[in-house]
């Protein structure tokens, strides 16, 4: 093992794993990799234990009456957290324990797909936490994190690159995509800027002034 | 034959299948069952003739050279519209050309799953055409439509009921839920009354006074 994989956990993203629609293994094993701290929302916690994934925490408002006797016998040590607040999703439970446990960054895996209601909600939530905590979201079909300053990455000509308003945000500027927006006002809704694309091999670079964008890369 | 079947087309909702993840066969094969104008999204085409459903238009903008004679060879009549409009998703396209065709409602099937990006903004952009067409959209999990007006329903006690503000809704009020809002706020990102449901057996109700608000039905 190299020196650079010598690094406390908190370092490293978590990987939290939500209750939507499951991924390619292919993704959870890249992701799994640098062995993260791993923490599953409530019931899908069936579904990950079924994957023989390696899970250091189960939290939810366990409503459902989640057997966590079986649970604990499949899989030792765990933490469970109980965390009733009805006022928050389990998805932003999820993100404030992981805030408070003092982790820079968390990957997000299984919040989309299946209920509309969650996947809406669970992809535009996640900018209120944009300050406290690198987030990225991703499935099958998507990579997706809401913008934090001024954005930047090179990309291949062509590959799509959707910029989606959470709200209304204004003063948006960016440089590198076939069509580009210079000090525009995005809403959602009524104004996005969906299905752009990489203009050449070469930097994007996406900012703005007020609100909260999400970027995302999707495809086919 | 009952009387009340004897009715124009147009009266009827239309049914538009976008590109995004399929829903199960019973789904469609409900949404069928009027004989509803059928219009598909695109390259979707493959996909729904390869389940036998009689298709009326296709929409359009083309761009990965859809092979139109191949599809004209398998579905004879089929009107094709080419929209290349690059401003507007192919979701908006439909929707705006079933209100040129005086059609009243319209069942949007599809919409959701797959690319991140589209689904989020195919289950947004549906609020712009809210006073023109009465839109709802379906997939395995979820029913959504945006409110119109004052919404009344009777609903089981327990039905999850989901209200997700498109930016910000001002003035919301409901009667018959479990969590009820008085002249509240919502925000998407911030605050939303996501996974509410009804509190007993009876009607559910809910108004705003401004802004655009999702009715979302949703299950696991």
């Amino acid at each position: 093992m190299s020196s650079h994989h010598i690094v406390r956990d908190e370092q490293e993203p978590a990987l939290l794993i939500a209750n939507g629609e499951a991924c390619q293994p292919e993704l959870i094993g890249q992701l799994l990799e640098w062995s993260p701290r791993v923490v599953v929302l409530d019931s899908a916690i069936w579904r990950v234990l079924e994957l023989g994934i390696k899970v250091d925490v189960l939290l939810g408002d366990f409503d459902r009456n989640l057997d966590l006797d079986t649970i604990r016998s499949q899989q030792y040590p765990l933490e469970i957290i109980h965390t009733p607040d009805q006022n928050k999703t389990d998805l932003d439970k999820g993100i404030e324990y992981l805030i408070d446990s003092g982790f820079p960054a968390v990957n997000i895996i299984w919040a989309t797909g299946r209920r509309a209601d969650h996947s809406l909600t669970n992809m535009t939530n996640i900018v209120r936490y944009k300050n406290r905590i690198r987030i990225v979201m991703l499935d099958d079909h998507s990579k997706l994190f809401p913008l934090v300053g001024r954005y930047e990455k090179w990309y291949e000509k062509g590959t799509p690159i959707s910029l989606i308003p959470v709200g209304t945000v204004e003063g948006v500027v960016t440089e590198g995509l076939l069509y580009n927006l210079n000090d525009e006002t995005l809403t959602l809704g009524y104004r996005t800027s969906s299905s752009n694309e990489a203009a050449d091999d070469g930097f994007v670079r996406v900012s703005a002034r007020s609100g909260d964008l999400l970027v995302m890369e999707c495809w086919d």
